[in-house]
């Protein structure tokens, strides 16, 4: 998906909600557990729920790897039951050297047709660049994260007076553009967002914690929104677990729906 | 695998070589492709040609991902092959938010029956610990990687005066031991290895980039060997693609071999 696609979709569906499908078989409602795959019945359900007031969703790898070949298959098959104009983020923070890079990306872009992968920016240029160059299709590396762990190294003073993510931020911009890059910055660290938008003025930005983890959407989009929006904030726990009932669809579209409103309210900002 | 046992099965093979199964299709002999799962077949010759000469393989989980679910067949059969008195090593890099966190460590550790993973350390202490939970098994975290972009991050001087991955390896050293916790070093860096056995002296290293990624054994050896030998150095396409015709096989024992007589003739410095 181009960006301008990604911003159309955004205008029209008065959204930039993207919903996380952390998918998990202890958490989902009893009464899917009958079905042969569970965790696909739950987020078919989610996705017929959500479609109408989201922009993005977003599979975390994690859940579908542990449960083996089974959770690729269901991944696949969730993939292709997500509509195509809605923009599809594989959450799997992969980052190593060129060659194994380009194996990542041809999993994530080619096996799976995912629009974009998360990426961890440790190991520097040559394990971002490889997701780089496939048409349409985005790489969402790690800037500053939502987690208590994101005050052991990223905050790292440097000499020059930056902080270690402020630097990860502008150097790796500097190997892509804002229509095949885009970064990761929590919603618990909105205050830092008035500065990131200094570095990247235009770049979206994915950013979690909104929900379960604490963050405020408002704040958020006080710093952090662009004239063309430039943000697609995650909800997974507090949309996914909404209810955990036969009516559990019901619940998170209600969730999903206030949110979107929210959204539409802070789009006339700009 | 406990540090015990590791250092024993070094002593008895007289090596501290790490074979990487980064098996890929593109590259493995063309009479292997008449086989059903051509990249087993490969793993298991390779197994079989240098499992006297090695204590340790490591599958880079990237190969076997970028082919869907028949990879992660390949990968757990490739697993079962292994004997059990070779320690293993799933090389995914992976680093995320602790309940993510815990469900990779799940997939590696019980799914998979992995010794140990490999880590990314950008998101800290909540990415790092949950892999540090379970008995007998390792997280191995990056520490100053082998490849060009590691001078993107990792060099970073901090206003401290310390490097970012010299403040790496301190602070995430203090999560762990050294029975559940190694870093990865790479050979080409061998002249950091001094110092880097100042702030660990202890902890096993797992160096990559020695062969085709230029680093030397002995300077390895030089800097970073310990009285419990503390090092696992890996070797992937030098000895994967020692051949490839036939007798591809008895090329690869013929490289592993060598490897291991030099570690055998640099453990006499212990």
């Amino acid at each position: 998906m181009t960006r301008k696609e990604l911003i159309e979709q955004i205008k029209k569906k008065q959204s930039f909600l993207c919903v996380g499908l952390d998918s998990d078989l202890e958490k989902i409602p009893q009464h899917l557990l009958k079905f042969e795959d569970p965790i696909l019945e739950f987020n078919k359900r989610i996705i017929d729920a959500t479609k109408d007031y989201c922009v993005a969703y977003k599979p975390n790898i994690a859940f579908y790897e542990s449960m083996g070949e089974q959770g690729w298959r269901t991944l696949k098959a969730t993939l292709d039951y997500i509509p195509k104009d809605i923009f599809t983020i594989a959450d799997a923070k992969r980052g190593d050297i060129g060659n194994t890079a380009n194996m990542y990306a041809k999993t994530f872009f080619d096996t799976y047709n995912f629009d974009s992968v998360t990426i961890a920016p440790y190991m520097g240029e040559d394990s971002v660049t490889p997701f780089l160059l496939h048409q349409n299709k985005w790489g969402i590396v790690l800037g500053l994260t939502s987690n208590k762990g994101a005050f052991d190294f990223q905050f790292s003073e440097l000499k020059s007076g930056e902080l270690l993510y402020e630097k990860v931020l502008k150097t790796t911009a500097s190997w892509g553009t804002d229509e095949n890059l885009m970064f990761v910055v929590g919603a618990t660290k909105a205050e830092s967002l008035g500065s990131i938008r200094k570095i990247i003025p235009s770049h979206f930005l994915l950013v979690p914690g909104v929900g379960a983890q604490g963050g405020s959407l408002a704040e958020v989009c006080k710093y952090g929104l662009t004239a063309d929006c430039g943000l697609l904030v995650n909800s997974s726990r507090g949309i996914l677990y909404a209810g955990n009932d036969l009516h559990f669809a019901e619940a998170s579209t209600k969730v999903a729906k206030e949110i979107q409103q929210e959204m539409s309210d802070l789009l006339q900002m700009i």
